[in-house]
């Protein structure tokens, strides 16, 4: 048995459509200030049953057949993306966190899950029916499984929102990382415990007591003795083996083993995975670089993959349910944000905090879908409840950005790449003074924010006399404030032959930013000043860089450039 | 049909063992100074029919079976891992490169093709019996196909022969490298041809003919309208989506397409990888740290993978043939070495640098072993003449360093850490001078070397009085010559108590390595002071980084930290 030539070419096609459509819309989610978990589900949404296959059911069973060996590879392929998916998940999760900020994070944590398990169990066992249990399911499990799924929070969608709002590393920020890291861990052992209690991924059919103390030690075992012997080994396979090509065929190698672990004793190979992320992530043997390795390689190719093929398996419309959604909607949010801000009102935070607190904890984002994902494949909930479990996901994680904004009053946090205006990109060719630059730079300004030349002219020379603007590694920085500006705008100068700026390593400018910010706005200069800083910080702009022809060209270089 | 969560168990075992089996033996072949394709060839070896599979077959029937839906979902992934390592073979092979050595590099790889090419092919059409061709096959397929395995030579080896002797960015590496890029693009598209030729792989039954000129036509349009195409979208790609995770779907999300479109035309999808990855390569927008993270992904997950699966397929004893097996040798070696020695030879070339370039480009790697398996998987050849293939690749890859080194009478390029010695790591503890700093690391050198500790103290401090030894960010460099010393040897004291040294940033030193080289080697104490001043070159040393405590975590510091 094996894939024909043509099964084959087909197969490689559809990988490559659906990780392009993933990503584009991912990206177009992204833009939107939406997590990009929401554009590459609802790419496969597209892609699948729910819209092509309604409209042209010829090609999605040609690209994407519901049937046969490439279903067979497809589905392996969605495995091991979602397994090397947590593993990024686990290596994110830092322990140490939760330690250093202590009673705090353990009674939002708590109380965070105690609530809306409590609610979402009770809902599930009284109302099976109302809540999407099929006729004949087991009542207590079905039960177990809702309260679980309700009472999770989802660390990469809250830690991504948080950035987002610059607000990650405030004090509430990181408490709020904490707990839903701990809210996180927890959660993914009770959906473990909960699954080996259905017995039903058991493989070699061991009692149920047997799956549930294995499920048990094999955890205590990852998180003590593994973490430790991690700790020890990474130095030896660093000092020994090629770096970092060594340590990552090491890391996967063992995420491999950890997840056929976790599969044998009966749960899900995602759990061995996330442990081994756990265990990674913890010591600091375990450097930068090599995180950023998998991390970007995973959410560039298995993450999309993964989160798209989920809507090829599953028809979004037909299996909808207004009822089952609403009430997952209702129970959850009501449960968490309770649950959450009750434990930090009482643990003395003010009562905005708390509430945000509890929205953002909210959000469920990717892990939801994965434990509905995992719970449909065991046959434990139908595709109903699965549908309203991803609705839920990505409502919850829609909504928590906002909402957070809200309650804490906050401005989302911008770079200074937004503020570049494409009209104002200008090519100097011929070799000038300072002067004549910054006037090269006003004119198109003037143009675009209708405040007469002459004026900007003075402000920027006016400034400039102060103090000269060169910065380091050939870039300049003329600006100035203006009363009459509603946001900030910058121009941008590119030459081949150096403008002197009077930098501080006396390297002439090759490449001039204008800026003008509104007079009453202090913190737009000082951010555009740091952010433009730090882009250059570590690469020369000289007259050997190639130069950008156009502004997208000068987009791409600058982004592609540092961390900014 | 699905795997069971039983058959995904031992699908994420075996998976975790051929990787770590792969890493591990092509870590132990880069040691010994060998390509790690061939340790990873080994383990596959190993733990498949040949030897596992011989001593408990049960095992390997269990971990790697030959039949059944596991089969396929490992050949799949194999087959994804071998399209990935193309598209870095491609990213890899720089047509810039080529045009600045122009006619030289022409000339060799003209001759070194052709050369090899015709006296394989006269060989297998006259004696294809006696070149390993079964009963009953086409003899001119066969013999144009032997033909062309002899005529390839492989990138990556060369080029990584070429830096471990530090002689990659000579004159005349650099047109070794040119070569051998030449050499590889036209040996791809030869073996895309007689592929098309053979018709094996034609998905569409067209006719032959329409399969070459797709071949052709395909293959001009990726380097040319699409190389051109890519150089203007990837900028407005970089610029709107974000980075580099966008870049890199988009890479990826292209390779999948490029592969479906070559296997669809009748030949193999790594032809189409290969094309991507090409053009990819060729654009300057395409950023060195996208390139990194691919290269070092795929390098450390899907190439060992692959590799390692090779040996699963194949039973290397059984199958192996010395009469074929020397055939290759003698006429592939002969062929390679004197067509391109002659060319260059021919263009000016001394006798033994022609010699050296004729070694170099024998050398065939993972290409030849690559153009076997699917030449194999197509029913061109028999695994007789692939396991004459497999050894003609390692063969030839590896006598290529030696005899470079032997002809140009290089010696290995070396690193400082292989003369760190673990005796005389010191973690010094209390505050201490720098005078009392260097005695206590002279006294463990003086047990290593042989040397009076007095004599090596003297002659420490007499090069300290002339100048101090405090390099940039925390680290000081104390060092003597010794006439009676046979090699370099260093000694490393860390402490948290800072110590001047007397730097040029005027921070304390918290890592002082003590250096000792013998009075004639004069390279050996540039190297390694370079060395030194390289890797802590980004990264301070101070009281805040995390202390190394013992040995093993101070290599794997100092090698995770840069680039050295």
């Amino acid at each position: 048995m094996t894939l024909s030539p043509n099964e084959l070419a087909v197969m490689f096609l559809s990988l490559g459509i659906l990780l392009f459509t993933a990503k584009l819309f991912g990206e177009i989610a992204k833009k939107y200030g939406q997590p990009s978990v929401l554009g590459e589900i609802l790419a496969g949404i597209i892609l699948g049953p729910t819209v092509l296959g309604f409209f042209a059911p010829s090609v999605t069973d040609f690209l994407f057949p519901a049937e046969g060996l490439r279903k067979v590879v497809m589905d392996s392929i969605a495995t091991i993306s979602i397994v090397l998916f947590l593993l990024v998940a686990g290596m994110e999760a830092d322990i140490g966190t939760i330690r250093k900020q202590g009673r705090q994070v353990f009674s939002i944590g708590v109380s965070g899950i105690a609530a809306p398990f409590i609610m979402g169990f009770a809902a599930a066992y009284f109302f099976p029916g109302l809540l999407g249990m099929e006729a004949g399911g087991e009542v207590l499990f079905f039960a177990l499984f809702i309260a679980t799924a309700l009472a999770i929070s989802a660390l990469p969608v809250i830690a991504k929102t948080l950035m987002d709002l610059n607000y990650y590393k405030s004090e509430l920020g990181m408490l709020i990382v904490a707990s839903a890291i701990f809210n996180d861990i927890v959660g993914w052992m009770m959906f473990a415990a909960v699954l080996s209690l259905a017995g039903k991924g058991d493989v070699s059919h061991m009692p149920i007591y047997a799956t549930i103390a294995l499920t048990l030690l094999f955890t205590l075992f990852m998180i003590t003795v593994m973490r430790r012997l991690i700790h020890k080994i990474l130095p030896w396979v660093q000092a020994h083996f090629s770096w970092p090509e060594g340590i990552l065929a090491f890391s996967l190698a063992l995420t491999m083993v950890g997840a056929a672990a976790t599969e044998m004793i009966g749960i899900h190979a995602i759990f061995g995975a996330f442990l081994v992320g756990l265990a990674l992530g913890d010591t600091h043997h375990f450097r930068e670089k090599t995180r950023t390795i998998i991390e970007q390689f995973v959410s560039s190719f298995f993450a999309p993959l993964f989160f798209a093929s989920i809507g090829l398996n599953v028809n979004f419309i037909t299996n909808f349910d207004f009822t089952v959604t609403a009430l997952f909607l209702v129970i959850g949010t009501i449960g968490k944000v309770a649950g959450c801000s009750a434990a930090a009102r009482f643990s003395g935070q003010g009562k905005r905090e708390s509430f945000a607190i509890g929205f953002a904890m909210n959000a469920r984002g990717a892990m939801e879908i994965i434990l509905g994902l995992v719970a449909l494949n065991f046959g434990l909930i139908s595709e109903k409840v699965f549908v309203a479990l991803v609705v839920l996901a990505i409502v919850t994680s829609v909504i928590s950005g906002p909402a957070i904004k809200m309650l804490l009053k906050l401005k989302k946090s911008f770079n200074f790449r937004d503020y570049l205006e494409p009209k104002a990109f200008v090519l100097i060719n011929n070799p000038v003074d300072k002067y004549r630059a910054i006037e090269m730079l006003c004119a198109p300004l003037s143009t675009v924010t209708g405040i007469r030349y002459d004026t900007i002219r003075a402000a920027v020379m006016d400034r400039e006399s102060i103090m000269p603007t060169g910065l380091k590694n050939g870039v300049a920085i003329p600006h100035a404030r203006l009363r009459d500006l509603k946001k900030p705008v910058i121009a941008a100068g590119i030459t081949s032959h150096g403008i002197d700026f009077g930098s501080t390593d006396g390297h002439p400018a090759h490449c001039v930013f204008l800026i003008l910010t509104p007079t009453e706005d202090n913190m737009a200069q000082l951010e555009i000043l740091s952010g433009i800083a730090r882009t250059f910080k570590e690469q020369e702009f000289d007259s050997k860089t190639v130069r950008p022809n156009n502004f997208t060209e000068f987009i791409s270089m600058i982004k592609s450039n540092g961390s900014a």
